[in-house]
């Protein structure tokens, strides 16, 4: 075998292009499994990674945080979360991309394990270089530490359903737990990206009366709808005033019973109190990054709505859990690997953080060969 | 008797002076209520209503919609909420200051029944020339006309501890039960006026481990304290920054665990957020009337930080019920008859009312005699 | 018109056989609709009422609180909950069969509505012959007392739709409301009756990852197999143990995430605390008549399992406002009608009850013809 | 230094007396603690540990599972949960003694931590003869392990105080977590052992309106009364029906709002669902042994009376964190160390069982010197 036969797409530092580099084989420490990789996702964070606009990030970066592989060897007796033994050949998900360290005050306390200090995240806060490596999914093999959370693939689970689903769909898993979506309940959602098309998703697998989309641009609203949203509106063409009579109209002149902000745009955060009813639920799962403030009347938008605002952050490995069960339980109602626009190899990793960045694709997909 | 024996203030039309009139004593219809009032709260609603800024307020009116009586006739038998006869030389309160439709989708579907379009509520929706009459507690009679809700004063709670906590206690506890406060949280209450002062109070008497509260002037500060507070900061003298770094240091870094905002002032609402630990709970009650935007950054100060924020409007019965027994309960604990500042006569309304305009008072109390 | 015109099928006193008796149609006070009964439900309350098991029942009574019927007769401008004026010809339904006082401790402090002891139940709690009369369902017409909540039928729900559903699909919503199911769930109904199948029906659109059903007869589980459920198995045929077993086959070894009495009988209650998870919930929503007692062991099924067992009495507004919501939404993939075994005209209740009381229909229905 | 400094009481075998055996001091790894015993509880746990009664318990055994100790030791740099270094000559408590494995179903998945199968706890899962050894309370010294979570005793707290509290408080803590008490909130207690008291405690600080006790014998009764219990009953001296009366009495007819099961008698358990209120809570978390079965009547306890029951298991961190908070707070208000009775030293440990096994003590505490 050669010195360095692993490939990898690796971000050399905060701004550089992407780039191909090799990399050894580590020898396997007891309970560690290595995975020859089968897809893994592109997503919004990873263009943050390539601009560098994350904190406490060490680069180069091997990115590639939501991943499935095919077990290529394990040293010694690996369990999954459920206790069954891990194989050879298996096809299997890692999900300690969620790993918080249940030691401190925000783990053990508050029981926030999202806003964890010191969670570890494949393909975001190890580096390419930190021993053992192979850290992140653009890789042709990834390496899995002992204590990696590992859960198989549910057998009706193709890999292109849960890349497609991402780790857009454990987020809005988590903003339906706090949702608290009830039968016939008018949802609102904000945002037509792989959360809010997930979120329109699980609201109607929810048992949803009504679920409207607000969002851009059209062939996203067009797989809104195929996932069966009742009605969706192009943000684009549409006055903040014709779209609060809209949902009005579509709901008895209440407004929605449940807002879901996933759209990144601080403007959206008025609009949505608005869109709400009164005594209304609204949960902000969209806002990642930074993008500005928001002007907010908090009279008439939160005190006499009575309105509860919910902030939503990342998910857990109850999330993932879940987005599992609903990938293999609702897999023929709605199809996650729709969201996938467009796959790309390691060498070309840049096109498609472009395509990313520019919104070509609802989801770019990374196979490794 | 004399023609029309009942003296009443009045507030003639929107932006009027007060002035004292007389109405004669109606009949009373069977099961409804003559109540000999003892005293009546001066609320900043009643400002408002002064200056004419509610919408569908009938006037002239009688304000005063918290009031404490003598029961002085009772036509057949009308029972409390708990089913015991009411009696003549009965002291009571009426709680039907937050009567309900009970039909309306708001009431029924929604079960929000501060946000029933219907509610009725004495002293600010009734007009003083509508039949019966006698609608408000600034005069010595009030028509307690059938099916409204009377609840005896306990036994050891005075008028004036019932009319110092006045409207501001249901409130407080509606707060309460929102905050859901569970023992050693530490509760920042934004705000001194009689909201704020009773959500510091029932912080405390919740099992709170801190209770800290910034507000404004230095008296009111003073009662805080003599509740118990363990920190209180006078927001006219300290910057946003000072108060952050204050309550992080008295909270471990993390902030409070819950933050009260009852000030009123838009800008105490990113603050509010910022005061608040991540995964926290942020209740808005002080909002009562529209003074404009707040500039939010919804990324930082609520999906991130994972924030739960909660818009609580007005209170119900249960809260009025619990007020009674919190009063009867802890008020060796807490005097809330310390908040009455000063005492007015009929002739004098005009001056409580601009005396609570100008916070030279923290609370008014009308006694007509 | 003759004297008497109306026919209504009556039961003179407990015990005693019903039988066809004549009434005159009330003249309508202002408020008040006349209702042409379109078809009305025979549920197991009604055998109790036949048997006089109930206490406080007035006698000599029309039966009948679920029922669906076209307006006749409309006295005034009446409106529905959502403000929608009421026209003849309109097919409703009249949902004061939950009438709460909104006036009682239960209401307005506990705010346990179903709990309230004033309830007014049309065809339980009025008599057939205290004015206005025409109380009950199995009735040609129904006179609807001012203030009686109109809800109209959804355009796209029949009346036998609405009535296969009768008053075990809105007990059923209850019980999802607190069983807060959350995606992939896995659920088990323990009855195949009215309620097990609606809550079946209900935990399936509700998003559950499974759902089983233990019950009897064979018919009964077909129909919880054709709305979806995953597994059935005849109580009358398999062992505590070997249900145990299975379930926990079907759930990875952990148990029911959430578990649905709704069965009727006592010994169902500790197989149910088996049959739920560690820390998982437990509904009670079946035990509607003393059917005796049940030994738990508080510690090995409470306790040490860290169980949330919730009874769950009767239904609400909403939960029927919800229930239509259901119907009009998910009428395509739950045929409610199908739940209907047999239709009876007014001469044939008594065989409608004997029907019902020995299980020999799922569903019964009265079409006063 | 001679070869086996360390005395420890050990339980050599399952139903074998206590001895005092000698152990090495082991040296200490990177991360490790050396603590010198100050006290150590002796809770009922350690009864059913001597009797052999609880499964896979490795013998012989150094009990002791809450213990207050000084840094003797200290291998590098050790943090406590909030991030401060531990120092030789701090008084601290170890809180492992709810370590959870951070990685299987009920801890990642359920999020129901008391229930995670993996859990360690010094005194109780780990034996004697296992290296490193010293690892119960009952002993001059005891290791801690790496990664153990530390908590410094907060200054105004004494060990005499913390120890009073024991395992108690946390566990009281987590079912006042769970019956959720609301101000004014009527709270009868079930048991007057150590987690009856602290119940009691944790109530009256919670704001309920009041609380009663029934339990036995006296001198614990006085002590529910100097906590400041409203009322309080003798359970050997009254019947089901007086108590049930009296507490009708003390609820205006309602029963209580919350009902605390802490006694482990089964029989308690339908006598508490009888006690609460319609729509009440009833927690239960006394019932730590199987002491047999309860008849429960589901119709009249549970399903009619919409009462939620709430198992309640164990603590985890956040309840002994709070605990100190509680401790630190009210330690003036509520002096936990008056529930020591009597102080043990190792020779005597199992007089010290016997007492607390024949109820002659509320609380035992071992002083190892």
């Amino acid at each position: 075998m050669a010195e360095n036969p692993v490939r990898a797409a690796v971000m050399p530092e905060p701004g550089a292009p992407p780039e191909v580099r090799r990399y050894p084989l580590p020898p396997l420490e007891p309970g560690a499994i290595l995975l020859k990789t089968l897809a893994s996702e592109v997503c919004g964070t990873d263009v943050h990674l390539w601009h560098g606009r994350l904190a406490g990030v060490p680069y180069p970066l091997i990115p590639g945080h939501v991943s499935v592989g095919e077990v290529a060897a394990v040293h010694g007796e690996v369990h999954d979360v459920e206790g069954v033994p891990v194989r050879v050949g298996d096809t299997v998900t890692f999900l300690d991309v969620h790993g918080t360290c249940n030691a401190c005050w925000y783990c053990l306390v508050a029981k926030a394990g999202t806003r964890c200090p010191y969670r570890k995240v494949y393909g975001v806060t190890m580096g390419a270089d930190e021993p053992p490596g192979l850290s992140g999914g653009w890789s042709e093999f990834i390496y899995l530490k002992p204590g990696t959370k590992i859960v198989p693939l549910a057998k009706n689970v193709s890999p292109d359903a849960f890349i497609g689903a991402g780790c857009g769909l454990p987020t809005a898993v988590h903003a339906m737990e706090l949702a608290r979506i009830q039968l016939g309940d008018r949802v609102l959602v904000q945002g037509s990206g792989p959360v809010g098309l997930s979120c329109a998703a699980l609201a109607l697998l929810s048992g949803a009366g009504w679920v409207g989309v607000i969002g851009s641009p059209e062939k996203r609203l067009a797989v809104a709808s195929a996932f069966g949203a009742d009605w969706t509106t192009d943000v684009m063409e549409t006055t903040v005033d014709e779209r609060l009579r809209a949902v009005r109209d579509a709901t008895r002149g209440y407004g929605a019973d449940v807002v879901i902000e996933a759209s990144g745009n601080p403007a959206a955060v008025p609009e949505g109190c608005q869109l709400a009813r009164d005594n209304g639920r609204y949960v902000i799962v969209g806002q990642y990054t930074d993008n500005g403030d928001a002007l907010i009347n908090p009279h008439l938008l939160i005190n006499k709505k009575h309105l509860t605002i919910q902030g939503c952050w990342g998910s857990d490995f109850s999330h993932v859990y879940r987005a599992m069960e609903v990938l293999s339980r609702f897999g023929r109602q709605v199809d996650w690997s729709a969201l996938i626009t467009r796959r790309y190899g390691l060498n070309d990793v840049a096109q498609a953080l472009a395509d990313v960045e520019a919104r070509r694709v609802v989801k770019a997909v990374i196979i490794p060969d």
